[in-house]
């Protein structure tokens, strides 16, 4: 270069101041713009939402007078589901749906906006959360296994509190990570009921609770400690049913990935044979595991009755489980109900 | 209407559907067209920071080879100064940062994105954080003071298990929230140290452990209890440290609202005089305050040492209190020397 480097700097600089006003002019619009835009398609996906309800209703009210064939008024009925289900889970599903309030994200992180405005974005957290719940469950099933084998072979009967309470205070983790991402999944859009999501507020409780619990040590402690046993022994069993339950969820996501669809808004979509067979597998096991964990609460609640333990902790944790299990029941059986119907 | 019923119906059909397709491919086109012009609006951020960099190293070699006039370089640094500035803390901030990692939101709330893109939610989310810190901040006060007071007045020097470990649960979701709204704005770009987030998580392991820390009842309680005493007392002189505090960072947003900054990148930034002025109130106040926290660690060791209590709770909380107390004094007495060289 055979220009002075002075001036050639100054150039340079001036270069750059240029192109950064532009670009703070550029990104300011562009940030404008977008929110402009969404507003735009907000406001017609919910008036077009609006239309779909009316029209389906002047379908029914005129096949009701007779006032349309009925042939007709089927095929318009599907047409009008099939334009729902591209409104409520194409693309356009992010500005339909209004804000889900989430009590616990707001106390937890403030005012921020957890949703993904991309499907494939929205995937992406689902298909972590599966596997978030695939590599916690191995734990959950080999802590507790690992905590009951120690026991009859090196602790005579008899925990030291550290590993249990080490146990206590991971499930209290486990249980507040699975809350938050649940929260996350349903205000991006997931039909998951509230109950599995108040399951996992009782559940931290519950470790919470028996974080403070008091782990009795020798003499008598076989006896005393019967509680804890009883506990791990259920934990073992539920972390053989969650390895069931993840590996049901996640074929119908990949069988949900693989048909393009998000949501399962489609009338028309039902479980395909083999998430059947894995159901009907299942739902024994949570049946039966849901009876093992109101009994272990009503066990819980006797032996303070019979007075061996009189620690608030353990009438508190019997009570929490009894209504954890028939929580879990109901919606279980609720869940049944809703798809025998498609 | 004359026309029959049915044609309007169809026709209305015919409307929704196209209306559907229609909307659905304007969503279509907007979220991929504002990701494509997100990218490029990235690039030209990334290499217009690299270009402010390059430009300052060569304005320093030629000053430093006498290329270049002592007068210019200092305007032309000054103008850098400012370019740089607006670079960082305008609108395009957003498309510069590269995603900040945070390991504790990626365990806890899974691959979502928390960073807001418009200004005015940074500030938001940043207003509600000292919100919840001011209202927080008066049960922190106020919890350790009332055990404290029915210590004495109504419990004869020996406190029941069950608020204390109320409180301490307490304490861990507090610490929790702060820990992830804290994670969240150093997403968002605040440049508070990691130390106060680190922090964090330490009090929620203290709190945890605290939970399983046994609460010694009669007899002696007065002397078994002297831990927990001790840690409420200390608890209490940090809720007034944290009221000050609040005070004076809340003052320091408001003005920087009002100057229309979200950083103070800018170099003229110091602070204002009635900011300087609570900040001198404040650290008098930090350094006992880290001092006591150092010394009721230590009390907790000497508890140990002299066979008052033995429990591993005792030592571990007493040790993570010294650390602390070092580590808050470090990191504080490191802001002040940022500070001054304003
Ligand atoms: C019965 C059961 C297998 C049905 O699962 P399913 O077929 O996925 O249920 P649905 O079709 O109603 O699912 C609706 C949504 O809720 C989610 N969901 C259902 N049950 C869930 C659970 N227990 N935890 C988390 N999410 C759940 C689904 O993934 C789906 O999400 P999506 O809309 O984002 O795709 C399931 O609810 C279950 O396992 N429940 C029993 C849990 C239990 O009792 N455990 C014992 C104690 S731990
Ligand atoms: C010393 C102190 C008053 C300086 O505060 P400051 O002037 O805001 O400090 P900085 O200018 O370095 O702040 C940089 C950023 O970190 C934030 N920050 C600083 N200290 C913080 C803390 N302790 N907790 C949370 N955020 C903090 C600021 O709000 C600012 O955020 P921004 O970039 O989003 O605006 C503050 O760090 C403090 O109070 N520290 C002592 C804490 C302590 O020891 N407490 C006793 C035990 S709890």
């Amino acid at each position: 270069d055979t220009q002075h480097p002075e001036m050639r700097i100054e150039e340079e600089m001036e270069r750059v101041v240029d192109q950064t006003k532009e670009l703070q002019e550029a990104a300011r619009s562009l940030i404008s713009k977008s929110s402009r835009e969404e507003k735009d398609l907000q406001q017609r996906a919910r008036s077009l939402y609006t239309s779909m309800d009316e029209l389906r209703s002047s379908i029914i009210s005129l096949t009701l007078d007779d006032h349309m064939d009925h042939r007709l008024a089927e095929k318009l009925e599907a047409e009008l589901n099939r334009a729902k289900c591209i409104l409520v889970d194409g693309d356009a599903s992010y500005f339909l749906v209004g804000k889900v309030e989430s009590w616990f994200l707001k106390r937890f992180l403030g005012p921020i906006n957890v949703r993904a405005i991309r499907k494939d974005v929205q995937l992406k957290v689902k298909e972590e959360y599966n596997s978030y719940k695939d590599r916690t469950t191995w734990l959950f099933l080999l802590f507790p296994s690992i905590l009951l084998f120690l026991r009859s072979w090196m602790w005579d009967g008899c925990m030291p509190a550290f590993p249990v309470q080490l146990y206590q205070a991971w499930l209290l983790f486990l249980y507040a990570g699975l809350a938050l991402r649940e929260n996350i999944l349903r205000v991006n859009g997931s039909d998951i009921r509230p109950w599995w999501i108040y399951h996992h507020y009782c559940a931290m409780v519950m470790a919470l609770v028996s974080l403070t619990w008091e782990i009795k040590g020798q003499p008598d402690c076989a006896q005393k400690q019967r509680g804890v046993e009883l506990f791990l022994q259920w934990a073992m069993m539920q972390g053989v049913a969650m390895l069931l339950q993840n590996r049901y969820q996640r074929q119908r996501l990949y069988t949900r990935i693989a048909l393009g669809k998000a949501k399962r808004m489609d009338v028309v979509w039902g479980e395909t044979a083999g998430e059947r067979g894995q159901l009907w597998l299942l739902c024994p096991m949570l049946f039966v595991l849901q009876g093992f964990e109101a009994y272990v609460g009503l066990l819980l609640l006797q032996t303070t009755v019979v007075g061996v333990v009189s620690e608030w902790q353990v009438v508190f944790c019997g009570i929490l489980l009894v209504l954890m299990a028939l929580g879990n029941f109901v919606n279980t059986v609720q869940t049944l109900l809703v798809k025998s119907r498609f």
